[in-house]
């Protein structure tokens, strides 16, 4: 649980369980590296010699399980019922990370060796925005050294219609802080005079969306990218219906931006969502006050070629021009995160389009995922390397949600999926040249 | 603290012990009476036979002591520090109620007898509206047949300003649920194309306000009453000015309706606070979920001739007519309370600006209270007598906020001033007639 402080020794104790499993399935150099935050995960099997190397990322980190009333069963205990295994993680991100580790212990438990070199990355901050993963590949360019890095966190469109995610939102996340009387005040003697910051915060922001469903701060549309008709074509031949996505969210009807499908409202267009609000008197009873303050946490899902840090400045000058008279407001902007696409002809990619055909019996579909994924960006500005997202979640999986859940056949054709890349990759990637490798770098 | 229906027992506590000192200083028919709330502690002394009879009406109960940590001192341990007693209900209304007790006291212990009949009645529920009041007073009218009311439950200009509340706004209270996807949804995923209830509900709060600080709902101001010329010049004379009511609320900008002083924005015109809103994260930590549901706290204050239940009826209109597309909204209202003016000129009125006149050496304002007090509207209809609100508060004392506190020359005065209201009105009030008083009625 990332997003908590106060859960560090539970992550502390995920790593180490994950380092012991990955020592015992007989990878090598394992350590649990420690960060400003969650420590990473490191593991490598370099025995193949001249065959190229594919880093294998993940993470063992998760949202906490609020609001656990909602659960049907214990969040942070695995329950099996049918097909699915439900609990926090399940399928965000342990389940899909441990594919990897079965298809690297089948490998090693049959064969006794690894068709190519693996280094495997698993981190315990990416819930939070990978603030640790990019300063820990800055540090370690050479050891981490590879020719592709392959990623499961992502999702399929259906058990039998694999995706390949080559495009995700980059993100940018706020809070907002509005400061009133310094003492709460007796909502009789002084209602009516005296501003109200729950008010203030309100009314700030109500003013981010117009009526059309269109953020409504100025320039904030001006470096989105427009689409060609065929790619629109493609979009909406291959991806989910307005149908689908409304059904996957349990709800019944669809909200935003006008002239786009949800697909595409949740993938090439950017998005502004209020994750929470708090001010004054919130229990249950009531008090007769006006509050002395209010917060709201929001963050943006934004597209190519938006940059979160002009998107930063854009918010702050939007608010500050409505900031309430006579109140202090706060804004912070945190965790950017640069919207992403991959090259769909990149070998390592068309590997993973052959893995998913091998495993699950059919041509994997590319979609664009409205997710932001740092590590993806990370691995391509700091390693050079393309990241295939070969996801084998389901939509169905309620992630970051009560009663997440994954789809055990997925887990079971996940692992195949793994261990046919690991052997296809061998042939299919280009290492880097001999002398390159000559010296083989070591994190210590 | 009767907002937390978890303390009960901590009322039912004081109000024990309120009746146990009402006996031990000579009170009569001491009864602790229970409501479907707290209890209702009662006592009498009724040997002054043709004499008329004064109710006295004041409330134990307290609001929360949060925020906990904005105290200086414990809220629930009294301390003194100079002049001051800090506390929760320090003013409101435990210290102000003891003036009457003390007085009573000084009284019995003296003389041994009241110079007229008295009733009190101490409710515990005052800080929710007093719901269990009003059916308290219908079930017994005969048993609490007086000839006056007078309570202590306001407060003064200054410490040597004393003031007589002889106008209060009515009120009105409201909750609102927003909710939308039936669980939290990745805001990735799903960002872009599905309706946040905290967004809308930001909407739907920011529409009750326009820019100029009026009440936006239509019709909300139809029976609002214009006072003349001469009554808004008594006020703009005799009221605190707009810079004493912002040093009170150690606020720097006023806020509200143009056109209106703050003293007058606080009495005779309406206002409606948000007094907390809350939905989906907010804890340390970043969570990027659409929430399932927002949810708000608010209330109104209502002026002469406005009728809480049209209120209702036009809030709901208003806000069914906003509802966000697609979601679901509850609004509940509740406690409403009827604005109340009482007649100045009436002789229990008049005994009372006498008796501040003797024990603070001033002759008191006539004011006009912002909050609402139903006990006042409960005693006129039912029991169909004025209720002197005589208070001993400051504006300082800052009540229903942390550090709550009671100027201490002010309780010592307000005993004398209690003193000589019951030794005046014994003279001044008329009792009812004689024949009506044959038979006592008794609560049993």
């Amino acid at each position: 649980m990332s997003s908590k402080p106060e859960r560090a020794a539970d992550a502390q104790n995920c790593a180490t369980w994950l380092a012991r499993h990955l020592r015992r399935i007989g990878l090598k150099r394992v350590r649990v590296l420690p960060t400003q935050g969650n420590p990473i995960v490191y593991a490598s099997w370099q025995h193949a010699s001249e065959r190229p190397t594919v880093l294998i990322y993940g993470h063992y980190d998760v949202l906490p399980g609020e609001p656990l009333d909602r659960w049907n069963t214990p969040p942070f205990r695995p329950v099996i019922k049918g097909l699915e295994l439900y609990g926090r993680g399940a399928s965000d991100d342990k389940g899909q990370l441990f594919c990897h580790v079965k298809a690297i212990e089948s490998y090693l438990r049959t064969t006794g060796a690894l068709p190519l070199n693996i280094k495997c990355v698993f981190e315990g901050d990416e819930e939070v925005g990978s603030p640790h993963l990019l300063p820990f590949l800055a540090r370690h360019p050479l050891a981490l050294r590879a020719d592709a890095a392959i990623a499961s966190d992502t999702r399929m469109l259906s058990p039998r219609r694999p995706a390949i995610s080559f495009s995700q939102r980059g993100g940018l996340r706020a809070e907002l802080e509005v400061r009133g009387p310094k003492q709460e005040l007796h909502s009789g003697t002084f209602g009516g005079a005296i501003r109200n910051p729950v008010q203030g915060l309100c009314e700030m922001l109500a003013s981010l969306h117009d009526e059309g469903g269109r953020i409504a701060i100025p320039g904030f549309y001006d470096d989105v990218r427009e689409w060609s008709k065929e790619e629109r074509a493609y979009m909406a031949r291959t991806g989910p219906s307005d149908e689908e996505i409304l059904r996957d969210a349990s709800v019944r009807r669809a909200w935003g931006e006008v002239g786009f499908s949800l697909y595409e409202r949740t993938t090439i267009r950017p998005a502004l969502i209020l994750n929470g609000i708090a001010g004054g008197h919130q229990g249950p009873g009531v008090k007769g006050v006006i509050p002395t303050r209010a917060t709201a946490k929001l963050s943006f899902r934004l597209v190519p070629d938006q940059d979160p840090e002009r998107v930063a400045r854009l918010l702050c000058d939007h608010l500050s021009h409505r900031r309430p008279g006579g109140m202090d407001v706060s804004i912070r902007t945190f965790s950017p995160v640069d919207p992403a696409v991959i090259d769909r002809k990149h070998p390592a990619i068309q590997t993973a389009v052959h893995a998913y055909q091998r495993s699950f019996g059919a041509l994997p579909v590319f979609v664009r995922s409205g997710g932001s994924i740092p590590s993806v960006g990370a691995f391509q500005k700091h390693l050079g390397i393309p990241t295939v997202l070969m996801g084998f979640g389901l939509p169905g999986d309620r992630i970051h949600a009560a009663n997440e859940r994954f789809h055990l056949p997925n887990f079971y054709r996940g692992i195949e999926a793994s261990i046919w890349y690991l052997a296809m990759a061998a042939k299919t990637l280009t290492s880097a040249p001999a002398k390159q490798r000559k010296t083989e770098y070591v994190i210590v």
